[in-house]
């Protein structure tokens, strides 16, 4: 059975509307996600850089992300063809963990714990497929990395990219 | 650079010394360390695993464990040729994250954390040799399994078996 390894922030769990919720509160902005086109929150907003860091650092960030849409069942029929992993550079936010790991129970309640790994270099997955946002995990990755769309990175190219879970669908499922 | 993956219990952390501590304290017992050879104490003491497994859900346990003699000098001398990973089954026991992680930046604060993994399966690590203290991870593990010596696998055998750090340190650097 050939090894999906699937990536959580910005794949799984819908970050940036959080995120732009809470830096417009707390900046008196109105970014959109129009706004974040090509670059992340840190890269448009660089001189406040360690300060949009420590919203990270609350443990419960992470724990109320909108799930996001299709993917949990479009997860559970590629988990009838293929072994799932969950793989979430967690080291980056060590806050997060608890939380990362309670979203998973309660949102992927059907895939087995034993299969979630955080993690923070990605090149340590034995997967035959990675689908992530950051397309910098698939440098040293040794299967085929597949981009998932994310507001930052549309203008990223060389890579097997999918917009949204009905397109993973169609690439696992035809 | 080749790489090498490490477990963290009872390779490591010398997790025994404080489990049987506890556990004399607790039932009033006398258990040493020869009492657990062949067998882990839920398998010794059945009948309480599951109180025996309450114990790892103090967050805590984890965070103040010895330090395995060797390790740290072995391990720093390792990564100057090989590429290392620390690799706990930290899903077993999700409460035990922040310690473990805590630990690891306290005695080896010279890794970087973007290299700690903390998984289940541990099928999912890509890498060269895996050392561990429970064999039943090589099983399905890409690279050469290192069977560490604990009390509980010393009837184990058909692996390739440290005995402690020096004997780590004669595998890899001769």
């Amino acid at each position: 059975m050939k090894r999906i390894a699937i990536d959580m922030d910005e794949v799984m769990a819908d970050f940036i509307p959080k995120q732009l919720k809470i830096y417009n509160r707390d900046y008196n902005e109105n970014l959109t996600i129009d706004d974040l086109k090509g670059k992340k929150l840190r890269e448009l907003r660089p001189h406040i850089k360690e300060e949009l860091r420590k919203y990270f650092l609350d443990p419960t960030f992470f724990r109320d992300l909108e799930v996001m849409k299709d993917s949990q069942e479009v997860i559970k029929e590629l988990s009838k063809s293929y072994e799932i992993f969950i793989t979430t550079a967690a080291m980056e936010v060590p806050a997060s963990f608890t939380a990362k790991y309670e979203w998973l129970k309660e949102h992927f309640g059907f895939l087995n714990d034993m299969n979630f790994v955080f993690c923070g270099d990605k090149s340590i997955i034995h997967a035959d497929y990675l689908i992530d946002d950051n397309a910098r995990h698939f440098n040293r990755f040794m299967g085929q990395g597949i981009l998932f769309t994310a507001p930052h990175n549309i203008n990223v190219t060389g890579y097997v990219r999918v917009n949204n879970w009905q397109d993973v669908r169609k690439y696992f499922l035809g």
